[in-house]
C-alpha cells in the first residue's frame, strides 16, 4: 500500500518547521524524530546527541553513515525510533545499490545484516530491516525491477513510519485511562515521543494526560551514563508542559518517600514470549524496589517491541557500550579544574589511568574493569501491565499471543486511520 | 590524658611523606585525612574534591574556613573524619578567641553551633564539638585559665584523632572474620581509609584481607551527584592493591547476575537507637535489592556513629545539598561540544533554563525541580549486621547499648594500646 506520509503528519498535528527543517507539534513544538526528506533524497534525524543544548536536525545519505552515527552512536535512539530509522537506513542502502541488478538483493541483505549489527537489543531494528528486505525481494522477484525494488522499500519505511505515528496515538489513548488527577509517576530514561518516531510511550500518554487538564507530576532518573532521563525526558516534558522533578539514579527510595509516588510507568527496546522486560539499565532496579512499596510498575509500548521469537528474557542479548560513556564527564572535569587552576600542574588528566584500567571481565589486582551495559531484563513477576496500542495486557498474556493475532490487530487499528 | 600523637602514628604504620606534607601509610601510601601540624599550627586536610586527580593536602588556621570550606565544601568528608575536622576547627576557634577570657567560652559555645551547622547528617560532627567544648569548659572552670582551656581543646581533639585510627584498627580485625576467599562485595560511595581518620571502615577490613592474601573483588557504584564511589573508593582501593569494577548507580540487579555478588558493605553516617541507619543516599536502594537476592547486607562503622539520643531513622535530619552538584557536569558537556563545535553558536549553556528551575517541592507547570538529599535512611530490617569497633551488633541489639557501655568497651580497645 502506497502512504501519502504527509497526510498522516498532517493528521497527527505535525507542521513543518522551517528552521528546524522538520515535522514538529503544532501546540508543543516537539519535533518528529525520524523522516525521509524526498525533496533531498536524505534520511532526517532528530540530533537527539544534541539535546537539549541544540535543537537541531542530522542528514545523511549514506546508509553506513546512518546505520554507524545515526543509530549506533544515538543521534536516534529508543526503540521504536531505531526501527523507523533502520527501515530508511536500509532504503538508502537499496538506492545505492540500484546500479548492480545482479547483486542487488545479495548486497541488500548484507547491508541489512550490517544495520542490524550495530545494536542488539531493539527488537524493532531486526523486525524493520526483515520487514524492508521482504518487501524488496518480493517485489523483485515479481518484476525483476531494481527501481520497483527501491520504491517497494521506500512504501515499507513509509508505512513503518505512519504505522508508528498512529499506533503511537492509540497508545496515547489506551495509556490514558491508567491516569488519574494527582498521579506522581516515576519514568526513567527516556520512554517518549523522542524515542518514538512522535508522540510514543509513556511519556506520549502523560503528555495526553496533562493536556486535558489532569494534574500530573513526573519524578525522572538521570539515567547513567547517557543521561537521556535528564537530557531527553525533561527536555520533552517541558515542552509538554509537565511538570518535572529531577533525581539521580540513586534516589529511588527516597523519591518514592518523599513524593508519595503512585505508579511507574517505563519503555520497553524488547519484550520476550515469557513476558520479561529488556529496558534501558537500571529499569530492573526500579522494578524491585516499586515492588517492595507495592507500586504498580507500568510498560507502555508498541507492539512492535514484542518480540514471541525469544522464549525468555535471559535470551536476550545484551548491548555492553564503550567505557568512555562513563568515563567522559570525569575527563571534562579534570580539564575543567585544571584549567580554572583548581588542580595543580601536575594533576592526572583521566582516571582510572589507562594502565589500571582492564578489558577483562574480572580485573587483576591492582586493576580495575568498567562495566557498561545498556540494558537489563526485569521477570515478568515485577510488571502489573504492559499498555500498548492494540490493549493492555498482563505480562502472563504475552505468551499468549500470536504474530498473526497482532498483525490483525494492528491492521485494524490502521484501517481506522483510513489504510 | 595527654597524647603522643606522632607515636599512634607510627604505631598505625603511618609514616610522613615530605611532599604531600602528612602522614601515609608506609606500604598503600594511602594518606591520613585529617591532622593537626604543630609546627604551623593548622589544620591539615588530604584535599578530597581534588581526588582522584591530584594528591594535595589542604591547611588553614581559620576555624570558619575550617568549617565552611574544608567541611561543608568536603575538602574532608566521611562521618568519622568529619567529626576529627570538627574537633581541630573548635581548636582553632578556641586560639582565635583566647585573647577575650571573659567571652571565651560563650565564644566558643557559639563557633560550636556554627561548626555543627555546616552538614547536619553525621552524627561525629555533633559528638566532637560538643566533646571538645566541654573539655574546653571543664578546664575553663577548674582553672579559670584560657591558654589551659585551649590546650584542653588540643588534647581532647588529639585523642579523638588517637581513638579514631586506634579503633579502626580494631573494626578492621572484626570486619576481616567476615571475609572469605572469592568474596564479590558491593560496595557504595566511599566509606573507606578517606572517610575516616585512616584505615577505616568497609573498605579498611577489604584492604586488611587482601593484604593478608585474601581474593576478593570489589564492585564500586560511581554514587552520583559526587561519584565517592568512582573517584575515592577506586583510588583507595587500587592504591590497597585491591581490584576494584566500576558501574553507575542503576546497574545493582546488573552487577548481581553478573558477578555473583556475595555481600554488601557500606559505612553509616548516623545510626538511631532502633537500628536504622543514615547514609550517603543510594544505600537504601541497594539494601532493598539485596534483600530481594538474600544477599547478606553489613554496616561497617566505628560506634562514634551510634546516636542512643536519637530514637528512630526518621528523626535522624537529612541534608539537602546544592543543586549545581547535579548540574555540573551538564554545564560542562555544553562548553566542551561547544568549543568542539559540536554544538552550535545558539546552543545552551545550561540545562534546565534558570527561569524552569523552581525551588518548591512540587513545581508547577513546565518548570522543573531538581531533588538533592545527601543521604537516605535505610530501616533496620534490611541489615543484617552492624560490624564495628567494639564488635558485631544485629540491628536490634543496638538499642540495648548504652552510651556508657559503649565508652567502656571503646576505653578497653584504647588501653590495649596503653592509654
Amino acid at each position: 500500500m502506497v502512504i501519502n506520509i504527509e497526510t498522516v503528519f498532517s493528521n497527527i498535528g505535525l507542521v513543518f518547521d522551517n528552521e528546524l527543517g522538520t515535522y514538529v507539534h503544532q501546540k508543543t513544538r516537539i519535533p518528529i524524530t525520524v523522516r525521509f526528506d524526498n525533496d533531498k533524497q536524505k534520511l532526517t534525524l532528530l540530533d537527539q546527541t544534541k539535546l537539549p543544548f541544540d535543537t537541531l536536525t542530522w542528514m545523511t545519505a549514506d546508509w553506513k553513515e546512518a546505520a554507524f552515527s545515526g543509530i549506533r552512536n544515538m543521534i536516534v535512539r529508543g526503540s521504536q525510533a531505531i526501527g523507523i530509522a533502520a527501515a530508511y537506513s536500509m532504503l538508502l542502502a537499496a538506492k545505492s545499490l540500484a546500479s548492480n541488478s545482479k547483486m542487488f538483493l545479495s548486497e541488500l541483505k548484507k547491508a541489512g545484516e550490517i544495520i542490524k549489527s550495530v545494536r542488539q537489543t531493539a527488537s524493532p531494528l531486526m523486525w524493520a530491516v526483515d520487514k524492508t528486505f521482504k518487501a524488496a525481494e518480493h517485489k523483485f522477484k515479481y518484476t525483476n525491477n531494481v527501481d520497483d525494488a527501491v520504491q517497494a522499500v521506500k512504501d515499507k519505511a513509509d508505512f513503518i513510519l505512519a504505522s508508528d505515528l498512529i499506533l503511537c496515538s492509540f497508545l496515547r489513548k489506551e495509556g490514558r485511562k491508567y491516569l488519574e488527577d494527582g498521579d506522581v509517576i516515576l519514568t526513567h530514561c527516556n520512554a517518549g515521543s523522542l524515542s518514538s518516531s512522535y508522540g510514543g510511550h509513556a511519556l506520549g500518554m502523560l503528555e495526553e494526560a496533562v493536556a486535558e487538564g489532569i494534574d500530573l507530576l513526573v519524578i525522572s532518573k538521570e539515567t547513567r551514563p547517557r543521561s537521556q532521563g535528564f537530557k531527553l525526558t525533561t527536555w520533552e516534558l517541558l515542552k509538554a508542559n509537565v511538570p518535572v522533578i529531577i533525581i539521580t539514579d540513586n534516589m529511588i527510595s527516597s523519591a518514592i518517600k518523599r513524593y508519595n509516588i503512585t505508579k511507574i510507568i517505563v519503555g520497553a527496546d524488547r519484550v520476550s514470549k515469557d513476558g520479561s522486560l529488556a529496558n534501558k539499565i537500571g529499569t530492573h532496579d526500579v522494578a524491585i524496589i516499586s515492588s517492595a512499596y507495592k507500586i504498580p510498575f507500568y510498560v507502555a509500548t508498541t507492539v512492535s517491541t514484542v518480540d514471541l521469537k525469544t522464549e525468555k528474557g535471559d535470551n536476550i542479548p545484551i548491548e555492553e557500550r564503550n567505557k568512555e560513556e562513563i568515563l567522559y564527564y570525569y575527563r571534562l572535569e579534570a580539564k575543567d579544574k585544571k584549567d580554572h587552576r583548581i588542580l595543580s600542574e601536575k594533576a592526572l588528566m583521566q582516571w582510572p589511568l589507562e594502565k589500571n584500567i582492564s578489558n577483562k571481565v574480572v580485573p587483576k589486582k591492582g586493576n580495575t574493569t568498567i562495566y557498561n551495559p545498556a540494558f537489563d531484563i526485569t521477570p515478568p513477576k515485577l510488571i502489573n501491565y504492559y499498555i500498548t496500542d492494540i490493549g493492555t495486557f498482563k505480562p502472563t498474556e504475552i505468551k499468549k499471543l500470536t504474530i498473526k493475532e497482532i498483525e490483525q490487530k494492528v491492521n485494524n487499528r490502521l484501517k481506522k486511520w483510513g489504510f
